[in-house]
Order: structure tokens, then sequence, then C-alpha cells
């Protein structure tokens, strides 16, 4: 077989076998293929995609080009073990509240996050804003701190899914990152990988997103749903609409407070929509609900009764973290500076385009450009006001926190044109589009 | 500027400006943009395609990534200095015939041409097979000699479009040689590097061609001519089929042969129909005819009164061969072994397969298959039966030529299923398709 002559095969737009998805894997990972050969391929892979069973070839033997983690120790309580994976938004703090509501209601989870790369941090980033959190886990680590707390999480390692690191690092200088298979096998190579039976993704569309359009969205989930039952795995999606941010704070530091504070009750609309749901579709799942009324109650009594809370407490203890930020939100980094935007007249908010807001939030130093960027993890943006909130003249509608005049001053301009005024009242937004 | 946008770019199907392909080019040659970034522009460029401004600017910026040779010091005579080239094919020595035939009619001729890849040896490796002759020349030799004698023909040189040799290795193994602006800018770079004003193209298709369909050979062409006219030069493209090799010689030296027959007056049909027209072509253009039929005239004067030979004997003393292997073919390379195919019916020839018969030809030793092998340059193919002629069982239809008995067996197999036979008269076969 030579590389040269799959490129050609795949440029013609024919299906590639099993053994040739392997051996394009294979050559990639010991060097045997050039990655002037491998970018071509992608390139054409881009045009004339893939079909499912080469996605799923493609996904499997990305999976098979490094470690894969067995987590059957914790199968002893749940038969399924349980994963969660968002594409990526604007303030999407799903993860820190979905993780310990799953525990309290007796779902074992041991999960591997990424560090961001853009505008704000990603959950790595987020929960190493809490004094003391250590996220570098090794495999062992991660399972007995689950069989102690019932819940982990660790930072992704490199031994895990090596092949589709080099594929990325190739797509992201070449323009071939926006290919539905191979943003789809990229995905649920990862997830496999990482040991879960059952996953529940998030994919989202609009300005802070890098997906666009609703209907491409549910493209997407849809590859992610098949190729994974391919594969002998369950995965759901959960469509959900980035236009403007989730939630009122945008950061790091901040967006674990408004994560507790959701744990405590006080919930945002959207927030609740989109955990109530990924959670009651885990439960029912798991077959620890037995229905989506029943998943949606035991949610419930695990918010009120506290028990998320103690969760999320536990997790914070078990990986070196000071539990006491839960109850003294001072204890985390304190921003020097804080810039609030008034309202400059009566109305309600008519948007508030998440791609500006994370914008300004990189601005403010919430973000890293390179992987090796430092993160000011106590910059961020708190949005007093949301979508459909009215609003008078000289009210605050969001507040900056930084520790430089100079990046506050940039990124209030990005800010305020971020948000839309209407005269009138908004209609109700649904934030979720589909499930799939 | 950012490589990655630009492959983006042409990956959305948007056109370049001049200054993004000068990019392209400039990044290529200094190596900051990296090779893998390179292929997948190539193939973006296949998919997508080019304009035809977007060719142009590339054909440009490729001459000027290296030397271009001024040809100033010939026009004296002629105001405008002519080139050939052809996309190549299965006994094509129509450069043999066409340089000595053109000098003869008062076009200096300095040609670069370039050595074989493939099933047969090119026109450098041709006149290699003339104990003697030498073809590296530097441009000063080049010019001089055509002073002295009214034509040279020198091999092509790493310092002329380097950045074409860059692309060319790279597309070769990116499966993205096949892509019309690709090869045209390719050819039209070097022939315009090489100092013409005027150039006639042979743009080959069937079996024995890289390109399959005359329309395909069409579209080809009148790209060239077209990128060529933006760039300020005259070209003519003659579209020919290439299903059957041209003349009766497929080889090295025995393809020499036959040329010294042609300019001696003893002429297959299908070469002359193909050489008068490029040499009519050439002459009007240039103004040293008045029309085509005058072209015709002075072209078979200088055949008839053996002027054109005479030029032959004066490029092959020029270049330090031995002329007198015009008068005295055994002075040529001889080979050790010859074996006849036999008809093994009555009929007329109905086909002889160009490809196969290269193929045959190449296992014989007269191709290379690397840069660096050496090639036999007395192995070769002689076909005594050519299309629409008639054969009775026993007579002779082709001779094979080697130096090595197994090869000589192997490849007649080969040869042999190269030919056609039908029981009844063939129709008249047209080699010229069209004219551009």
């Amino acid at each position: 077989m030579r590389f040269v002559d799959l490129i050609d095969k795949k440029k013609k737009g024919y299906e590639h076998t099993k053994e040739e998805i392997q051996f394009i894997v294979d050559s990639l990972m010991n060097g045997r293929a050039e990655d002037y050969q491998v970018s071509a391929w992608l390139m054409a892979v881009y045009f004339k995609g893939m079909t499912l069973d080469e996605t799923a070839n493609l996904t499997q033997a990305i999976i098979n080009s490094g470690e894969v983690i067995d987590l059957s120790p914790l199968r002893e309580n749940c038969p399924h073990v349980a994963d969660k994976h968002s594409t990526g938004g604007v303030g999407d703090k799903i993860t820190l509240i979905l993780i310990p509501l799953l525990a309290a209601c007796g779902v074992p989870i041991a999960k591997l996050s990424g560090r961001g790369l853009g505008h704000t941090g990603g959950t790595i980033d987020k929960l190493e804003s809490i004094p003391g959190f250590k996220t570098d886990l090794d495999v062992e680590e991660l399972i007995n701190k689950v069989k102690d707390v019932g819940l982990a999480i660790g930072a992704q390692t490199k031994r895990l899914t090596p092949a589709d690191g080099k594929l990325y690092a190739l797509r992201d200088v070449t323009a071939t990152v926006d290919s539905i298979p191979l943003i789809a096998s990229s995905v649920v190579s990862k997830k496999i990988a990482s040991g879960a039976d059952y996953v529940v993704l998030d994919v989202k569309y609009g300005s802070g997103a890098f997906i666009k359009t609703p209907e491409k969205a549910c493209e997407l989930a849809q590859w992610m749903v098949d190729i994974a039952q391919k594969l002998g795995k369950k995965f759901h999606a959960v469509i959900t609409s980035m236009e403007q941010p989730l939630g009122r704070a945008v950061g790091n530091a901040i967006e674990v407070i408004e994560s507790v504070e959701f744990l405590k009750g006080n919930m945002t609309p959207d927030i609740k929509e989109l955990t109530y749901e990924m959670a009651a579709l885990t439960l029912v799942s798991l077959q620890k609900a037995y229905s989506k009324e029943d998943a949606y109650a035991k949610i419930q009594t695990a918010i009120d009764t506290g028990s998320a809370l103690e969760c999320f407490k536990e997790l914070i203890k078990s990986q070196g973290g000071n539990p006491l930020v839960v109850d003294n939100y001072r204890l985390f980094p304190q921003p020097a500076y804080a810039e609030r935007i008034i309202a400059e007249k009566d109305g309600f908010i008519s948007n508030i385009d998440a791609y500006k807001t994370a914008y300004a939030c990189k601005l403010l130093g919430a973000g890293r450009e390179r992987k090796t960027d430092p993160i000011d993890y106590s910059a961020g943006i708190y949005l007093n006001k949301i979508y459909g909130e009215p609003v008078s003249q000289g009210d605050v509608v969001a507040t900056l926190y930084a520790n430089d005049e100079g990046k506050l001053s940039l990124a209030r301009e990005f800010l305020k044109e971020a948000f839309s005024y209407a005269d009138y009242e908004q209609p109700h937004r649904n934030l979720i589009y589909r499930i799939i």
C-alpha cells in the first residue's frame, strides 16, 4: 500500500477499507507517511467526506493508537460509567455543575477534561482557579478518588489517542478543522478511550461556537451518536444555542462561583434547562431513574438537600483544593479592578453576542492564545442583566474584572458592542434546539 | 498574511490576489510555509480550481523564482525566438525533426529539453544516444552555438523555475498532479523562463499520454495559450492523438535514426502531418512565411535540398557528437539481440496500443524509473507494420531490440498484446484533433 494512492482514492471520492484507514493512522504514528501527504489526504477528506463506516474505522484506529482507560473497577455500583462532552461555548460551566449533581444521584464520574485554548479557560483551568486544586492525576489516582468520593476530574493525558493529537495539530495549520467526519472521530475517540460506556454530548451552534447553524450542529451530533453506536457505545446529544453566553458569568473563578450558586439553588433558567436535561438523559440511560420525571425529581432533591453541593466540596477536598471557597468566595483569586457598564436607555436586553463577550473576556486576561500562556483566574465578566430582562437608563448591565486598567478599558468597548436593546418585551428563548 | 488563511480561502473557492499568489510562492521558496501547508493548498486548488488571472499570476511568480534566459542576442536576424513543447508521448521524436527543419527555414532555435522519466527517454536522452553528443550547456554556450550554427539544444537547468521543481515534487507524492491550472502554470513558466517569445505546444491525449480525452487536452491547451497571452507571449497548441505510437520507432537511438530518415525524405504520414503543421504555425507566426501554403513550400524545400538534414549534422557537430551517424547508423550503440513479432493471420492493423508499446519498450531497458537510472540507448521497438497497413500471416509486424534475452521475452508478450487486427480496410486516421 502506498500513501499517495490512498490520497488519490479519497480525492476521487472512493471509500477506504478498514485496512486502509488503519494504514493511514499507522503511517501517521510511525512516521512512514510524511506530514505533507497526511495534510493532502485531510484536505481530500474535507472535500469528499467519509462514510459512517470509514469514520467509525478511523475513530477505532485513533483509539488504538494509545492507551484506553479501563474503568471496570468502578462498575460495581453502576453497570455503566458516564461521561459528558461539550463542543465548547462562552460561559459554559455545565461540567462543574453536572458532575457533582450526577455523583449525588449515584452515578460514579471519572472525567478527563481539557485546558482551554481560546477566549476563556477550559474546565480544567476553571477548577484550577480553586486554590490548591490539582488536576494532574494518573489513571490509578483518578479511579481511587472516584471510589473514595464518587467523582474525580483529571486533565487529559497525551497517552490517550495520540493519533488525534497529531491529526489535530496538522488540521489546525492546514484549514481542515471544519470537517464533520474529522471532528466526530476526534471527539468520539477521546471519549471512548477515556473509558465511558455512556456519553451525553452538548453540541453548540451560534456566534460563540465553532459551528454556526443548528442544522450543522445536528449533523455533527448525529454523526457522533451513530459512530459511537457502531463502536458499541451509547451516546446522546443535546443541540444547544450559543448565540448568547450561558448564565451570567464568563471567566474562570467567576464561573466556579456561579456553579456553586447554582448548586445552592440560585439558578439562571438557561443553565437549569441544559443541566437538568443532560442529567436526566444520563440518569435514565444508566437506569438510575425510571423516567424523565423521576430523574427531574431526583435532581431537584440533590439540589434541595444540598447533597450535590456536598459532592462538589468532596471533589475539591479530594483533589487538594480548599473546600471553604464554597462558602467564602473571597478565597478565590481577587481582581484588582472592576468596571461597570451602564444601560444608556430604558428597554429590554434583546441580545448579548457570545463571540463579542468572549473576545472582551480574553482581552481581560481570562483566556490564552498558546498552550503555554498563563491565565488570569480572577479576570472575567458578570452579566448583571441577561436576555429578556428589563433595564432602566443607568442600570448596571455588566461588570468587568481585571488586574490591568488598560485591559479593562479595551475590553469595555467590545463588551458594550455585545449588548443589544429593544423597546418591547422579548419572547421566551429556548436553549435546547433538539435532542438526538 | 498567514498561510493557513490562504489555504482556507482557496478551500472556500475564493480567488487569490496577485500578492497572495506571490506570498505562496515566496513562502514555498524561503521555507516559511511548511510542506504540509503547501500540499493542503495544492489539494484545495485541485478541488476548487484557479481563475485564469490566478494561474497567470502563479506562472509569473514561478518564473520569478529563478533565472530567466535572455535570448536577445539572437534577435538580430529573427525578431522573435521560437520554442516547442510536447506534453509527452510514445515515439515522440518531433523535436529532433522540427528543430533542424525550422533552423533550415531561418528560425534560430535555443531549446532546453528534459530527460525522460517513464517508458522511454526524453529528447535529451535520445540525443545522447549519438556518440559524443553533449547537452550540459550553460546559457552562454547555448547562445554562442545558436549564433554559430543556428540551433542548439541543452538539458534543462535547475536554475530555471525552481519553484516549479518544488511544487512538482510535492504534487507527485500527494496525488495533485492532475490539475489543469497547476499543469498549465508548470509548463508555461518553464517555456517563458527559457526565453522564447513564441511557443508551439503539442498537447497529446490517449492511452500513451497522461491526458486521456481530446476534450481535456483542448481544455489544458486553451489554458496554456490564454495564460501565455496574459503574460505577453504568443503560444499555439496542436491537439494530437496518442492512442498509437508516433511513427515506427520507439526507443532512443532508433528514434534518432527515424528522424534522420525523415529529414532524408522517408516519412511516415503521421510524423509528416504533425511536423509540417507545427513548423508552418511557427514560420507564419514569426513572419518567415506569408501563408500556410508558403510555409509548407519552404518546409518541403528544406527537406528536398537536404538543408534540414545539413542543419541536423551541424547541430551534432556543434555539440560534440559524431555527425557521421547520419550516414552510418552502425555508429549508434548496437543491441545484442533482436526478436521479431509475426502476424498470426491475414488482415489490416487496426490498432497498436501506445501504452502497451511504451511498457514493452521500458521492459527492454529504454526508459527509467528514477532520475538516476541508466538508459539502454540501443534498446527499442521498430513497428514494421503500422495502423491501416495490410498484413499476411507470417509477416513481421514488429522488431524488438535489447541487450538481455530475458527482457526480450518479457517485452514480446506485452508488445503482442498491443496489436489489434481487422479483416477489412481501416479508415484514414487524423493525428491532429484541433489547433488552438
